[in-house]
């Protein structure tokens, strides 16, 4: 601030943050339509990380639409414009140290990909939580397929859009098993991955 | 996830999160002109709190003009929604546990003022570094000033947009006294406000 003061500043590394958790950090983008579960799985799994100590932060619509994307509709240009924020906050996150979780149906192979590009290799875990949309439509938790089958909401992913499935994801989980068998594979996928110990 | 599966989730809680860390959390928003020192105090500090085990994270133009507000221009709209997402990521990021240190320049009012409205009560901390402009006009460490002078940059915060001072900061810095004298008074600050111990 002054010439006679020298401050041999550095930034905080992710490395060091990740020192001081004890854990690694790193994005679990989980992908699927409309009643998949991807809320149920991201909220259930961060409740049992929080448990052991992890730090960890759940993105999704309830608390993203409202705020960051607050000015975005839901057209294919907003919906993107949507995703690639919520990848950049999560990147941020990252790189603040915590094991984000992410909950959005995301149905572009692209957008996925590029967020995924933005973030450093190996911390971008796709999740396919693969739930037949037979199931998703009799689950319908928002009545959100009734809706759109009877024409009240358009470009609906799975009725009107298409969902593009991840060809290749880090992670699958069948989407009917027990949640807390889904739980269990994702925190033992973390283990292996070494990002939790 | 199947009927016969009751999981009790609940989300976990900001307050959950602190107890964790050992800290509380806020967002500590730096304000002042180009060069009074923002980013400098900013990355001090959170070196000092790092060092305490405090989780922090420093939003700057250099995280997030590059990615998040990446289409972001510098029309005056353009940057009230910079500030605008600025201030939204940094809620979130609170909400996630972290104290949040924010360095930008934020000339107007109203913006603070509205970044403010949207987090809790007494969790936004207004901080002005507070550097005359003939100061920072001298120190001119990006070379800005000069360029503004030539007429190279247009609508330069302190020479041809105004730059709205805070009229009643939470913490007022004078930028002209040594980086670590400001350093202990943030943190002197933090702790009469019992989010860090």
């Amino acid at each position: 601030m002054t010439n006679n003061i020298v401050w041999h500043a550095h930034p905080v590394t992710r490395h060091e943050r990740e020192q001081v958790n004890g854990h690694g950090s790193a994005v679990l983008w989980l992908t699927g339509l409309s009643g998949s579960g991807k809320s149920t799985v991201a909220g259930a799994l961060e409740q049992a990380l929080h448990q052991q100590g992890v730090h960890t932060y759940l993105l999704d619509g309830d608390n993203v639409r409202h705020g960051l994307c607050q000015d975005l509709g839901f057209s294919d240009a907003d919906r993107r414009e949507n995703i690639r924020r919520v990848g950049e906050v999560a990147g941020l996150m990252m790189d603040a140290g915590l094991l984000v979780i992410t909950a959005f149906i995301s149905p572009h192979r692209q957008d996925r990909q590029d967020v995924a590009a933005r973030l450093s290799a190996g911390h971008f875990i796709e999740v396919y939580v693969d739930t037949p949309i037979a199931v998703c439509e009799q689950r319908d938790p928002k009545g959100l397929y009734k809706k759109a089958r009877k024409g009240e909401i358009k470009q609906f992913t799975g009725i009107d859009l298409p969902y593009e499935a991840p060809l290749n994801p880090d992670i699958h989980l069948d989407g009917q098993k027990p949640l807390d068998q889904l739980v269990k594979q994702l925190i033992c996928e973390l283990k292996n991955r070494e990002i939790i110990g």
